[in-house]
């Protein structure tokens, strides 16, 4: 059974902040924004969680390996060295869902994410070492197959980026609500979800499901671990054995 | 009419080099993709041009304004400090689609995106001065009505981001099909476009369709200018007249 | 004759920012000023001008090229994405001395460094193009001979340093008070100097100086152009011919 | 009695790939130099740990609180990211000096820093946890007193840096010889000292030593703690008393 830790990073009252006293500039934005989503994957990364930038304004994390101390710590970095704060909330619950909705009930409960006056909330519980274990986190790592060779070498930029874009807005809705699961593009023709402890079966009822939708064809390695990094290289090397031999749902533990 | 300049940044063999000779930690990937799309957004914005993260490995920008020579120095500059290279594909059309195709065909032409032997592609041709007018570019900012009180502060951040991802899936694909525009997420609930000459009605029907499809509800602002960031600043000086007066299509020229 | 256009960087009121309320991680002190100095640099490099750290808290550039628009894009840019922000002053002469005390004027006009009320000062006058020429700027690359065989091979990495900073301290002072130049220190061995029209014997006297006073010994290549950029790289190539033929002054132009 | 684990980085054959082919711009090696520092201090920072730029390719660390795995990590994450690598040599030693001297053996011991086949040495051994005690790390803060009112406000910033510059290569000079202490200008008017268990009399030789031969005045704040962080907040601290009641050093444990 999964123990999935999730974080919420919400930045403080940003919406209002990126038109006052006008609205700034676009490429300003873009960039404190996506250095910001930098610096966490850094800070989480080296402590072997996942984070993905999602709206870049709520960011959703993987934490597990992550103390309060920790939050806490980032949580100050930040509120150092950018214009902008960071509201936190974290939880943990063997479905990814739940863990992720008391993780943002708990920030919600402090104050609207335009709150003026709220900044800074550090609420939630973490997983302590003693109650780890090997199989708390489940990522999957999907990509599509042959991307490159259908569409990035034959389609113009943005209709490749459609077929993508297609291909994770319904494997996202449909791994939500069939299997409990969160998914995030992560880059290229990449996607990231975060499960409970499903079987082959379930991922491969996804993939069909999104072939089947819209004709994109995925293929996904799975992996477990006591912390992302440790689940989530197990799924990537799970799918080079899809790319090797032609598979469609590698599992790896 | 219109006369966009449409850039198309494309980091070359990306997709092997990330599991060369083992597959690299994620965090570093991650940390990798947003700092360099972090570097152009700078370097073209500050040069009043867009670029938008896309699939991170291809990256689209609005670059009216920005001559070879300047693409050329970004392209060293990015071999000089990061550890991939990347290859441009510039070119202009009254269409931002029809650009962006010819944008691609330059960089296919040369070598596949996994050819390990091409490198640092550099083709096509900018606007220049004496050409550009105040018309070259059209920007269009959607936000989402109300997203913080409907969503953000209502559902758990997953289910906010599914309402906000299936917008964008429609619009974009949406804006593509039938008016030959560019969609871009750019954060939060915000979607910027790239479009030819459109007026009110081909906006007012964008935003009907999305609704009806998915019944998410959007508002736009929209601007023209000789740079991407004129056009853009004015579009967002007309969002904000549909927050404040509750209408839902602004255009301001 | 040279005309360096010379600015002088300040972030605003720094020191009681860094410990108000409390002092501040160092940590996160010394992330914000070497980021923040990585900004100035690729948005002043990349229009080929160059800046220094110097203080981190003060940075001096030569920005011949930049126009007064280009200092507050950078400004604004800057107090979009960071805590604080830059006061900024600009100024050019033939003699780089004279021009950075009149930029630095202009700044402390307007108020103290550590003034709570004086913000974002933007005040000079740049060269503008139709009276700038190929001989506006001299740069003058030094660096100390064989360093790695010397020092960083031999010594613990602290007396390595002892050694190349007692050279740049005597070679500042000297460069400063001989020869109204103004020198940094760039990292390794690499120290640059911003110099008026000086000719090889004013760099054969600084070296001979610097080996006289406190025994280490310094090879330099100067360069002469429009841009600091230009001349820069004209003074690298030089030195590089003081490495391959064991020459100790070497003038390019 | 201390006992500072203090760890070398240096970057891999940096000097010849700075003009391989071709000298690069000035402006990425500056960005390339200051953001890898950044990138070191960020995750030695939020493990307690101080970093200095020193000579920025050979950094110099006091690392008391990673262990061998953190720095692995730090290595691999580098060499994912950026176009250099990274050898470290790590020791520990009552003598920060002692220390820095083994931790240099070990990286010079492998090779030349210009030797093109030594990549990515990683060597050296930690202070594991049941060894460390709260008087490990002893942290010096000097600052120049009142260097906004004497010299930032009154002198051309580069006057200003001169004194900064020299007080600074006069009290490393004798610290390291004197007192077995490493210390580092950490900008503004700041310096770091990490020394051994030395008392106020040590401290007050130094800054009459400095004020007696390059006419600078400093002030000190001194604290001990089992890291870096926690020993130089309490110099932190320290050294505000020095502000508040006009002392010149104060101690605080």
């Amino acid at each position: 059974m999964t123990n999935t830790q999730v974080t919420l990073f919400q930045i403080d009252n940003y919406g209002p902040w990126t038109v006052t006293p006008e609205p700034r500039r676009e490429a300003d934005l873009q960039t404190l924004q996506s250095r910001l989503y930098a610096d966490i994957s850094q800070f989480v990364g080296n402590r072997d969680g996942y984070v993905f930038f999602t709206r870049f304004d709520n960011m959703i994390a993987v934490t597990n390996g992550l103390d309060v101390e920790d939050h806490a710590l980032l949580q100050e970095s930040v509120g150092n060295r950018l214009p902008v704060t960071l509201s936190l909330g974290v939880a943990a619950d063997p479905s990814p869902v739940t863990a992720l909705s008391e993780a943002t009930r708990l920030i919600q409960d402090a104050g609207s994410a335009q709150d003026g006056n709220r900044r800074e909330i550090l609420e939630g519980r973490t997983v302590a070492p003693p109650a780890r274990t090997a199989e708390d986190v489940q990522i999957a790592h999907f990509d599509v197959i042959d991307a490159t060779g259908n569409y990035t070498d034959e389609l113009n930029a943005f209709d490749s980026f459609i077929q993508i874009e297609q291909g994770y807005a319904e494997l996202m809705k449909y791994m939500r609500r069939s299997h409990d699961s969160l998914s995030f593009f992560v880059g290229g023709d990449n996607i990231i979800a975060v499960c409970p402890a499903l079987e082959a079966g379930a991922y491969q009822d996804a993939i069909d499901h999104v072939e089947t939708s819209v004709d994109v064809k995925l293929q996904v390695g799975v992996g477990r671990g006591s912390s992302p990094h440790a689940a989530g290289m197990d799924a990537k090397h799970a799918l080079e054995v899809c790319r090797d031999d032609g598979t469609r749902v590698e599992l790896k533990w």
